[in-house]
This record gives structure tokens, sequence and C-alpha cells, in this order.
């Protein structure tokens, strides 16, 4: 089977052709579309659909990453009229991200004619938190009428990698407790146990949790409040500093991107120093967390740009954890696209591929 | 010495007068001004000074606890026009706490002629904090320029209790790593080493870290933008809402009082249940963060209404910890005014009174 999956950002499309079948799996085209919506982009998301589908040539099924399922999808799901509905509901949880998503399907569904579409939702793996985990501390008619909880993100990778370094342990995922450490330029960390996630540190939105390249990470509400009434900012000019202001970057005052501050620190830039500091420690931080409520882990493992090639953050975020006693560290390259190619497969033929 | 310690809050006054000398310690005098501003109580605090004054009949010297010393004050500080001006400053960031402090101070002067006043902040044991810990994610000129950053409050309890929990484990406290739990209507947890304060959970304000009385402790700050933007409440409905109609009484729909919902869950109420829950399994994440902060710890130690009262809760906090490494429980009733009334004789005799 070859499956065209869509990763679609709010202003960029990524795409890969898969082909899955006994014989194996392997990427058979690859890309990008950038800057849609600007001058020399794409002109919209279908017109990015469109550039994607001729380079993909004829596929069997579309596999979809679609950000928010909310508490509806825990697995993979075939788009059908009621998912598309729920998807476009959605929206008002991920205002940024599934808008693009939903754009993408329509756009794909009215190009390919009959093929059919699969949604793979970055909120799924983390269904199986339990209410103490996902609530917040706020009265319970926020969750229950507001949807108000922690979802948490980057499910697909912290699926793959777990699952991935359960093999690489020899061990049944069942038998397995991992810390799985998502740092790229989103950043995210997550508890799993037997196979299942049982806490992450991304929550309603992906603002909180680690420190993130653009993003401030966990921090004080009533900073909120503090910059809105002393300060005079709007809530527009707030959301936009916590999102695309702060972070490495806003600490560094250099930099989103760990391998210039790791160069510049290197040559003696405080403020470089003081980015990674911040953001390892944090790291740290989840990391015992999630070790207290697993009862232990037999390993951390790192995905994402960073995880998978900065052994010094690896090195330094690690650093003192001797003490909680024996663990692995493992590094394992991320690949969300091959897993959902694979769930789409999966959810369309009723098997596992794999 | 007798000293009086006052304890303002923002409509009560708390104090205590304790006598210290070579001979010992002891609270000779204890009473609180309720309701002050409402009908039937005290008209403001000056009023409720002067009550306190004549309850406490003629001492030595006065010990203010003030919440917030900014980064000006790491010790206990004799208060001037100097000092006096530091703490109006620090009113733009605890301006529910500070302004009540001030006025106290402002009275008992003013009513009590030549006698020295001392000022001991809430926020001075964690003046120790070093920026990688105390910095948010957010572009360093927010510290720099605005002075946001993790100050800490219940300071005074954290410094009692560890080195009391030193004491009792017959340890000088430079060699001791102790994680203290203060456990009351406001709750925090503190990362102790040496003596010095490592990391705490409260931050810029009281709302963050655990989940407390009516706070609702970490969230996501993305919640503040969804409340605002999409279901329209306002920056003061949503602070509000944080401080004072979250935490276990928003969780539990029921009591801010542990002991309610403790009796409650025993009957079989499930949102009582759940808030226990989520307090408990918050507090075991920031055990767990700061044992890896630590390298270890001697003890966790309880103390405040719910850690010294409420065996159920500390065991439920501390179930599958074992795993961590071998560490003692500790019970230690706080006593922030016997502290208040030490520091005062100390910073005025330049000597320790113990």
């Amino acid at each position: 089977m070859r499956v065209l999956v869509l990763n679609a950002g709010s202003s960029s499309l990524k795409y890969q052709v898969i082909h899955l079948d006994d014989g194996g799996e392997r990427v058979e085209v690859k890309g990008t579309v950038e800057r849609i919506g600007s001058p020399g982009g794409a002109a919209d998301h279908r017109d990015a659909v469109r550039e994607a589908l001729e380079r993909a040539g004829s596929v069997d099924a579309v596999g979809h990453r679609v950000v928010h399922g909310g508490e509806k999808y825990r697995d993979a799901v075939r788009i059908d009229a009621e998912v598309e509905r729920m998807i476009e509901e959605c929206c008002a949880l991920a205002p940024l991200h599934n808008p693009p998503n939903l754009a993408c399907y329509r756009a794909a569904r009215d190009l390919l004619g009959g093929a059919p579409h699969v949604a793979v939702f970055d909120t799924a793996f983390f269904q199986s938190l339990e209410p103490h985990v996902f609530l917040y501390g706020l009265p319970l008619e926020y969750y229950e009428r507001d949807h108000i909880r922690r979802y948490g993100f980057h499910g697909t990778s912290h699926r793959y990698v777990s699952a991935r370094a359960a093999q690489l342990l020899g061990k049944p995922p069942e038998q397995c407790r991992l810390i799985t450490c998502h740092l790229g330029n989103g950043c995210s960390i997550c508890a799993v146990r037997g196979g299942r996630a049982v806490d992450v540190s991304l929550g309603f939105t992906p603002i909180e949790g680690l420190i993130m390249g653009t993003r401030c990470g966990d921090i004080d509400p009533g900073v909120v409040f503090h910059l809105m009434r002393a300060k005079g900012m709007s809530l527009d000019e707030v959301e936009d500093l916590f999102i695309r202001r702060s972070g490495l970057l806003g600490l560094s005052g250099r930099s989103n991107d760990m391998r210039d501050l790791v160069e510049a620190a290197a040559s003696g830039n405080e403020r470089a120093r003081l980015a990674i500091d911040v953001f390892c420690y944090r790291a740290k931080k989840y990391i015992g967390a999630y070790w207290a409520v697993l009862g232990g882990a037999d390993a951390v493992v790192f995905t994402g740009g960073i995880g998978e090639n900065r052994a010094g953050i690896r090195r330094q975020i690690l650093d003192g954890l001797e003490h909680l006693g024996r663990f692995e560290t493992l590094v394992v390259p991320t690949h969300e696209e091959l897993l959902i190619a694979r769930d789409t497969a999966r959810v369309l033929n009723g098997t596992e591929t794999r």
C-alpha cells in the first residue's frame, strides 16, 4: 500500500509517500511546501496539497496528522463526515493547528477522488491519562463543560519512540517503564508505562512544560495578570510573547536553535549558556517527577532534533540522575510519518502491518 | 527580650508576644484580629494594631512578617526609611500582601514610640536560588527590567522546619539535603541543600505550584488566553477564578478544607476523592523533581495544617516513592512567629539567640 502522509502547519505542508507491504517499509517521496500564503509560496493549503499530490504520484490512501482530537479519539480513525465535524469542533481548542489540518484533508479529498483518508491525532496517545493526572486545579465544570484539561501533543512521536525503545531493550512494551524526551523545536517529556502514556509535559496547549525554541513552557499564571495589569500589555501581546518570543530565543536573545546556542556558549556567550542551563534544568525536573510517578524507569529515551543530535545537552540533563537508580539511556530517531502510514494501513486493513 | 510579632493579611492580623532570653523562648500572648474593614471588626489595620498593642503590654521590639522583599533582602533587616520605601516598592509585585504589612508597620511605629522594628521577608530564604532555577523562559529583559522571576513564599516556614529537621536528624544543616512540604491553606514544596533553598514550587506569585485550598497551582498559561478569548472572561474574573475558586474547593465543589474532603471521600464522595488525588499527585511530582535536583534527600519533611495532621495524605503522597532511595519522613510543626522573633532579636543584638 502506498500511503501519502500529510503534516500541515499554519504556513507549511510536509509530505511523504511511504510504501508498506510484507517486504518492508520505505519512504518513496518526501517534500515540503513552505511559505503558504506568502508571496512566492503556495497560495493556500489547497494549492500546497495539489503540489504534494503531483509529486506523490498514485497513492492508495492518505494519512493526515491532525493535532487535536479532543477526548473523542483514542486511536487513528478513518475520516468520514462525523470525524470531519469533530476535527472542526476541535479548532476551538487548537485554533492555530486544526484549521490547516482540516483544510488539507478537504483539499486532498476533493482532488483525489475516492482514496480513503485516515486521521492520526497528536493527542490520541494521551487519552490514557487518568483524571487526577489530566485535570488542572480548576472547578470541575471547567473540564466537564469547557473541556479544559491536559491533552498533550507530540503523541505520535512519543508512541513511536516508546515502542522502538522497548524493541531495543528487548522487552515487550507491556513490561517497560519509559521516560521519553521529545526535544525538537517543540519539546515534551512523557511517562510511559506498559506502552501507555501516564503523564506528559505539554498541556491544554503546546505552551506548557519544557522551555522550547520560542515558547516559554511552565510559568506562573500570575505573570499573565501582572503583564496585562501592571505593564498594560494586551492579551494578544502576552500570547505572542509566550509563544513566539520566549524560550531559548528569549532567554538567549540570540536564536531559537540549540545548535547556535551550544556554539555561542562554547565561545563564552553567557546568555546562551543561561538559556541552555534553564532548558536542561527543567528537563531534569520532569524526568525526576516522572521517575517518581512511574516508580522508576527502564530507560530515558531521547528523540527530536536536539534529543537525537546534541550529546552535550543529553549529558547535562542526565547529570546527577545516577542516584535515581539504574536506567538505560537511548537515542531513538523519531519517525512520525512512518507511524502515521502504519496507522493508516492498519485502520484501513484492520490489521497490523508490523 | 519581649518581641511582638505581627503577621498581617488583607483582612486579619495575627500577633504573638514571644519572650526570648538565655533561659528559653516562650509565647506569652497570642491573638488574632479578624474581619478588618468589615462591620463588627476593626476599622482598619491601624485599629487592629492598636488592639494588638493593648493586649501585648510592654514590648522591646516588633518583628513584622513582610511577604515580599524583592531581590533586595536575603535576610531580616531593621526597618528604616530606606527599608520602608523598598517594602512600598514591592507592593507592585505583591499587591494583596505588602500593603497590609506596610500599614501595620506604620501603625506600630506611630503608636509605639521608639521601639525598633524588624522586617522578616517571606521571600528572603529563596534569594539563594540560582538564575537557571528562578528564571522563567521569557526574554531576559522581563527579568532585568520588570523583575519577573520565581520569588517563592512561605520562606520563614521552610527555613524553620528545615533547620529543625536537621536537628532531628542529628546532622549539621550544612550536610543535609531536605525536601520540605508546607501543606496548609497555601502549599509549597522546597528543595533545601546545606541549609539553603535550591528550588521552590511557589513562583512569581503564590498561585504557582501545588494545588492549594482555593488556588489552582500549576496551569498551562494557554488556559488564561482561552478563558478570556473563547469564554469572554475578563482578567479580573480569571484571576479571581484561579485564586479564590479553584484548588481543593474548585475540584471538590465542596470545601477548601482538607479535613472536610478526607471525611467526604471516606463517605464515598467522588469529587472529594478526586481533589485529594490531584493534590497528592502534584505533590509527588514535585518531590520527584526535587529529588532529581538535589541528587537525593535525607528526609522529606511535612509541615502546615495538612502536613502536620493528615497522616493519610502524607501516606498517599509518599506511596511508591520508596524506589527513589532511602529517606526519613519527618513531621515538624512550623512556628514562623518564633523564627520571626528570633530573627528580630538577632538583627537587633547582632547575636544568635539560639
